[in-house]
C-alpha cells in the first residue's frame, strides 16, 4: 500500500426533496451572491429550477445566472462566467445539473481570482490558489464531479479536452435527490453508469500490491451498480436502484477506491480524442474504449481480471483457464454495457476509420508519445487499442 | 433508504513517516499555539514524542502539553485541560494518542469556548456551537476518533460514561502512520479490532431495508479485518496488515459505512457499564457482549445473520437451515475472538455476578428504561443479554 491523502470535506445531502435545504446550505456556507449555472431546459421543464430560485428567494439570497452549459462543457462559457461573476461581484457558484455543469462551475470559481487565462490551469502552466466556493445540486449520476476535485473543459478552437484538479475545488455541498433522475432519457442513466464504472476501472486496473481492502470495495461498488443497472433497465422509477446509483457515483470519483494505489486514467484519456472529434457521450466512448483497453492489458495482471471476472462478474471460477475466465469477465461486461443501449465499438459509436489519423494527432497533442500506469503505452500501443475497439 | 447526510472534512495522511508532516499541517490549518495532549510514556518511550516536538519547534510553533489520559479518558482531566487552554490561549489541540486521547481532545475543544460545565454536552443540556480545532496523530487502530464526530468520557465520580457527538469536533488532520502500532501490546491491537468490528456491527443490524451498497461496503471492511487480524497473530510486524487494519479502523466510524440506515449502538451501551465498573477494555467488552446481543437479537432479521455467516465468516450457505449457519456465524466471530486473545464470556472478563445488580442500575441511569433499534430493547432483554454473556 502505498501513502496517500484523503480528503473529501464536502457534505453531501443525499435523499429525497433534499433539493429544498439548498437556501439553508447556501446561508451556512456564507453565500451572499450567487452564480446559478446550468445547463439547458431540462431543470426548468422538470420544475427543478423554479424551485431552486424559491429556495434562494425564501432566505434572500441574491443571485444571477449563467444557463447554456452543453455536455463537454467549453472553454467560451467559462470565459462569460469568470467576466459575470466579476462583475457581479458574485461569492458562490451554485452548480444545478449534471458533471458538465459542475466541471463549468469548477472552472469559473477557479478563473475569478486568476489574474491570467484560466485555461493555464487545463495547461497545467499554473495551480488553484484560490477559488470561489461551490455547492452543487447533482441531477446526473455520471462524473462523479459533485465529490471530485477534477474538472474537464474543452478547448473548442483546438478541440482540446483537458482536465484538472484541486481540493479547493471540492464542493462544500452536493445535494443529492436521487428521484430527479427518473426524468433522465435512459441514454444519459446508461452513459452515466458506465462513467462511474469506469472512475473504478482507472484505479483498480494498478500495479499497486497488496491495497486489498481498497480492491474490495471497489468489487463491492461495481457489483452494487451493475445490479442496479440491471434493475432500471426495466424499473428506471425503482429508488432503491436510482439511489444505489447516484451513491456508488459519488464514492467512485471522491477518492475513497483510490487510497493507496497508483491510478491510471489513460482510458480516459483515449476517450476524451473521441468525444472532442466528435461530441460523442464521455460514457458511450467509454463503454467502447474500455473493454478494448482491458483485452489488450490482460497479461499484465491476469490475477486482477481473473479476480474481476469472477467476484464482480459471476464468471465461475477455472483455475486452471484462468485468462479465458478473465476473457469471460470482459465479454460480460461488454453485454451489460449492451444491455444498457451503449455502443461497444467504434463503429457502434459511428467513428469513421479515415479519422484515425486526426484521433492520433490529438492524443499525442494531449497525452504525449507516452502514457499510462497500469501499462506503459506508446502511440503505437493506442493505435492497437483503438482497432482492437473497431468492431 | 433512508435520506443521510455524510460529512467527514478529515485531512487523512496515511502512510509511512506521515508523522513529520505535523508541523507543515498545523501551519496550514493556522495553528499558533497547541495544546499537546497525549497518554502514557508510550511515545515517549517510542521516539513518537520527540519527533513531534522537533516537528514544532521545526516551525516555530508554540505549544503546552497535558499528559497522563488514561484508556476510558476521566472528566477530571478534561477540566485540566480547559483551564490550561483557556490560560494558555491556545488555539488548537494535538491528540498524540488512541481514541481516549483524541475523546480527551475533543472534550477539551469542546469545553474551552464554553460558559458553562464542559460536561453538560454529555449531559445533552447543550450542544456544541464553537471549538477548537483538532488534529490528531494516531497510534492504535481502535475507536475510529480519528475521523469520527464522536467522543465518550467517563464522569468519575458517578461512573458516567457517556459519548456525544459534533461535526465541529471532526479532526482538522489525521495523521495514521501504520508502523507506530507495531510496538503496540498485542492486547490492544486485537481490542481495537474488536472495536472497529463493532462499529460497523452497530451499523450493518439495522432494520432499514434496500441499502445493499452500504451492506457490501460493511461486508468487504468486516472481511479485509478478520483476514488482517489473523495475519497479525503470527505476523504483527506485517505493514499491510497493519495498514489495512488502520484505515479499516477510520473508515468503520467516519460515517461511510453507516450511510442511508437506522444505526443502533445498543450493544456499545451494554459495554460501557462494564468498562465504568471494571475499568475493562472497550474492546474486550464488545468481544464479550456482540456475540450475546447477536444471539439474542437472531429472529429480528435472520436473513442478515445469514448472510453475514456466509459472506463474512464462509459458513456454506444451506438455505434449508438458515438459523443454524447464522448461529454458525456467530460461533465463528467469537472464535475468531478468542484467536486475538479477547475475552468472550463475562466471566472471562472477571466480570462478578454480584456486580449484575450495580450494572442494571448504571444502565438504567445511563439509558433509561428502554433503547435499541434493531431491536427495541428493555432492563429485561438487557439482563437476559448479559447472563447470554456470562459463559
Amino acid at each position: 500500500m502505498e501513502n496517500f491523502n484523503f480528503y473529501s470535506p464536502t457534505e453531501f445531502v443525499f435523499g429525497k426533496e433534499t433539493e429544498r435545504e439548498v437556501g439553508h446550505l447556501l446561508k451556512r456556507f456564507n453565500a451572499n451572491k450567487v452564480l446559478l449555472h446550468y445547463g439547458g431546459g431540462s431543470i426548468i421543464k422538470s420544475g427543478l429550477y423554479d424551485r431552486v430560485v424559491k429556495a434562494l428567494n425564501d432566505e434572500n439570497i441574491d443571485y444571477v445566472e449563467l444557463g447554456g452549459v452543453r455536455p463537454n462543457p467549453i472553454d467560451s462559457l467559462v470565459y462569460e462566467g469568470i467576466k459575470l461573476s466579476r462583475e457581479e461581484a458574485v461569492d458562490f457558484v451554485l452548480a444545478v445539473g449534471g458533471g458538465s455543469v459542475i466541471d463549468s462551475a469548477k472552472a469559473i470559481a477557479a478563473g475569478v481570482h486568476y489574474d491570467g487565462d484560466f485555461w493555464d490551469f487545463y495547461d497545467h502552466k499554473a495551480v488553484v490558489n484560490k477559488a470561489l466556493p461551490v455547492g452543487t445540486i447533482l441531477t446526473i449520476p455520471a462524473a462523479g464531479s459533485e465529490g471530485s476535485s477534477a474538472t474537464v473543459i474543452t478547448k473548442e478552437s483546438d478541440r482540446l479536452k483537458r482536465g484538472m484538479g484541486s481540493n479547493l475545488l471540492r464542493p462544500k455541498f452536493s445535494i443529492i435527490n436521487p428521484e430527479l433522475t427518473y426524468t433522465l432519457p435512459f441514454w444519459h442513466t446508461a452513459a452515466g453508469i458506465v462513467d462511474m464504472i469506469s472512475h473504478i476501472f482507472e484505479r483498480y486496473l494498478s500495479q499497486t500490491q497488496d491495497v486489498i481492502l481498497t480492491d474490495r470495495l471497489s468489487e463491492s461498488t461495481l457489483i452494487s451498480i451493475i445490479e442496479a443497472g440491471r434493475k432500471l433497465i426495466d424499473e428506471p422509477n425503482d429508488y432503491e436502484a436510482r439511489a444505489t446509483i447516484c451513491w456508488a457515483g459519488t464514492i467512485a470519483h471522491n477518492g475513497i477506491l483510490g487510497v493507496g494505489r497508483e491510478e491510471d486514467w489513460v482510458t480516459h484519456g483515449l476517450e476524451h480524442q473521441l468525444s472532442a472529434v466528435y461530441d460523442m457521450t464521455h460514457g458511450a466512448g467509454l463503454a467502447i474504449m474500455f473493454p478494448a483497453y482491458m483485452l489488450y492489458t490482460l497479461d499484465e495482471d491476469l490475477e486482477r481480471f481473473y479476480r474481476l471476472a469472477t467476484t464482480v462478474f459471476g464468471v465461475p471460477s477455472n483455475h486452471y483457464h484462468k485468462k479465458a475466465v478473465a476473457i469471460e469477465g470482459i465479454q460480460r461486461l461488454k453485454a451489460f454495457y449492451r444491455a444498457l443501449g451503449m455502443p461497444v465499438t467504434l463503429q457502434e459509436g459511428n467513428v469513421k476509420k479515415e479519422d484515425f489519423p486526426t484521433i492520433m494527432t490529438l492524443l499525442e497533442k494531449n497525452m504525449g508519445k507516452t502514457f499510462g500506469n497500469f501499462k506503459k503505452l506508446t502511440l503505437e500501443d493506442a493505435q492497437k487499442i483503438y482497432e482492437l475497439a473497431w468492431e
